[in-house]
């Protein structure tokens, strides 16, 4: 009798995750080792609930809901924050997710999700590995934030890439209609990674040099720096726009952001509000009209303007990671390892997940120009193909139609 | 000899505004009754400085510039804050104005904007009638706050509220993945009219009950009542997304937002923040998990996602201005009048736009619920037809390709 599988969702919401979904799924269809794939509802703990969707059956539907679900933002099986105890601390957590596991004869089990969903993966495998279960885990990759280490990058940054070089873009034409000297700042997510934020630097194009100026949190920010850089370019343009991390942070470590510092779960700092900090001391220091955005949640979450090839990626990881637990392997993370910018091309292989949990991979200093206001042209060429192409979606009623989730409303 | 024509934006920038000025100018080109069509480059300040672009000259261009104009956001010809002085009170301003009309031979001009552009069309012509001055004078209506009386809506208004209510559709995906209570408040454009944040109840569908409320400046804000509000409906659904206009106000007039409210040359209050108001009362008063989005200037640039109707509206009011003024008539504004919703219809007449500067046209109170804190269906089969369709713009290297504006770059 063959095996089936498990799939669950884990971390923050981005535009592809639907997609690496859609991966897992289609990669367990079109496979002869398994039968069914579950969906847990709500990450880790839907597997604790016992609140499984059947997957199986989308496939069986008339239309095309595999592709439907991939061009869907957010998560079709709903996510949870839930911090995996160690093995050492509460071996019965284990014990018990094995025994559904057993009971529901999972012969693999796909977490997809960013850094946390992968310290849950690597701890699933060893506790595997330790009582040698046979069960297969493997981590499908996926957040925003770009910070996984091991893989050239993750999927939902291309998206999230897009919809902020786009937005940066209209944002330019929206500076530019006025003849007074106006300074726009942009607060893009991204605590302490810039990869979000360089992405600004796509708008930029032969009639476009905005933004001039991006602070990421990889470097100091240096206020005084920040305040000779915006007299500089507002001398040689009317209109400048900067886009800053959420995290940038001073010399000493303290973030920009005014607000208290407070932890989640995982241990990070919660932020907001830098854009407006630094609007206040370009209003009171130089006397310019000044406005701060902050592109907020949409980032993640605007599946209308996802990038086709980061979908497409997405699809790939998760539809390899059920190839290479079918052939025997556990206990890794899918990943691309970049061959060419230009074209672009790439090959999927497996890193050890026990190696990615609990890093980060933040933007290289060599990437920053020395001045540390700006982005090198290698950034600019390794992020350029991640936002190629568009996703044809269908829109009712002059509004997207995404993949319906009541079963996340109850 | 055929007389020329000017046309000039003012402003803040919409998604349709270049629609309308694509109108004005295949209007002019398809007239037999003008020659050449003069873009004044920011707003009437563009006039008295001389500063012009010959828009004739886009049609000679081998590609379609017209079209490739109308889908882009913002100003092409940029625009201006600019208050006109009364007649009275400055006659060498008008002077100097209808001087450099004679001396371009012009028979026409438009002027595309919102209220204070119409208060400035409304002088000219009304300069124009008290001298004996045959050139027309016409306005075309554009604004994102759909705040112009004696016009069903108006231009840029289907656009932001399509953008307004598919991110509500991509916020409610978003909010709908975590397992635990959690309220999240957006913010959205809107002084003293809710036109704007009623938009984003176009996102409710059979799966997605969001936003459960909605909160317009029209009625007065309760902040005891909101609260009742948030609990009755955090017991019916675990996530709910709650829709604000960024002037909401008590019912002694003052503003929901903690900013002091100050002024800008037409006698505005300049607000922000009154997400972040009630984001700390949520927070404070019920314990519950809450965030707070502003979807800020996007909503008016977001070319990407215009509605197909506003900007088909947007040219044919442009085109219509011109003909109404190649018959003679002047000192008007152009206006659409409902028919029907369903089926779509509608008439294009034309408004006296000395009635039209200096008012504003708020939400009738019988189109908002007698709780205060959500919309009727009948504002619902207003607003739906403006949002229907989609534009197709071509993208390049992953971005819209928007026309080009090195002139606003100087």
């Amino acid at each position: 009798m063959k095996k089936n599988c498990i799939v669950a969702q884990s971390g923050g919401p981005t535009a592809a995750i639907n997609a690496s979904l859609a991966g897992v799924i289609s990669g367990v269809l079109n496979s002869d080792s398994y039968d069914r794939i579950y969906g847990a509802v709500h990450g880790i703990q839907g597997v604790f609930n016992r609140n499984f969707l059947d997957l199986t059956e989308l496939a069986g539907l008339a239309y095309s809901p595999i592709d439907h679900l991939s061009t869907t933002p957010a998560m079709y099986l709903g996510s949870c924050r839930y911090k995996m105890p160690s093995i050492q601390d509460s071996p019965e957590t284990y014990e018990e997710i094995f025994r559904i596991f057993e009971e529901m004869n999972i012969g693999a089990f796909f977490y997809i999700g960013g850094n946390d969903s992968m310290d849950t993966t690597a701890k699933l495998a060893e506790y595997a590995r330790k009582t040698g279960n046979s069960i297969k885990i493997a981590g499908v990759p996926k957040t925003i934030d770009n910070d996984l280490i091991h893989t050239d990058h993750t999927p939902g940054y291309g998206s999230a890439a897009k919809y902020i070089a786009t937005s940066m873009l209209e944002i330019a034409h929206d500076t530019y209609i006025y003849d007074i000297p106006c300074v726009t700042i942009v607060e893009i997510m991204g605590r302490d990674a810039g990869w979000l934020t360089a992405a600004a630097a796509l708008a930029r194009n032969n009639y476009n040099p905005t933004p001039q100026l991006i602070y990421l949190p990889e470097v100091p920010f240096d206020k005084e720096r920040f305040l000779q850089d915006v007299e500089t370019e507002i001398k040689k343009s009317k209109n400048i726009v900067i886009a800053i991390s959420e995290g940038i942070r001073y010399a000493d470590g303290t973030y920009v952001s005014s607000h208290a510092a407070t932890d989640d779960k995982f241990g990070h700092a919660q932020l907001s509000g830098a854009g407006k900090v630094l609007e206040a001391l370009v209003k009171d220091r130089l006397k310019i009209k000044v406005r701060s955005v902050e592109l907020n949640i949409l980032q993640r979450c605007a599946g209308h303007l996802a990038s086709r090839t980061d979908l497409d990626e997405a699809v790939k990881l998760g539809e390899f990671a059920v190839s290479f637990t079918a052939k025997g392997y556990t206990g890794f993370m899918t990943a691309t390892r970049r061959k060419s910018d230009i074209p672009y091309l790439y090959d999927i292989e497996m890193a050890d997940v026990s190696q990615i949990a609990n890093r980060a991979k933040t933007v290289p200093l060599s990437w920053i120009t020395p001045e540390h206001n700006n982005i090198t042209q290698e950034f600019m060429n390794y992020m350029r193909p991640l936002i190629q192409g568009e996703v044809s979606i269908s829109y009712r009623d002059g509004l997207p139609v995404y993949i319906e989730i009541p079963h996340l409303r109850k």
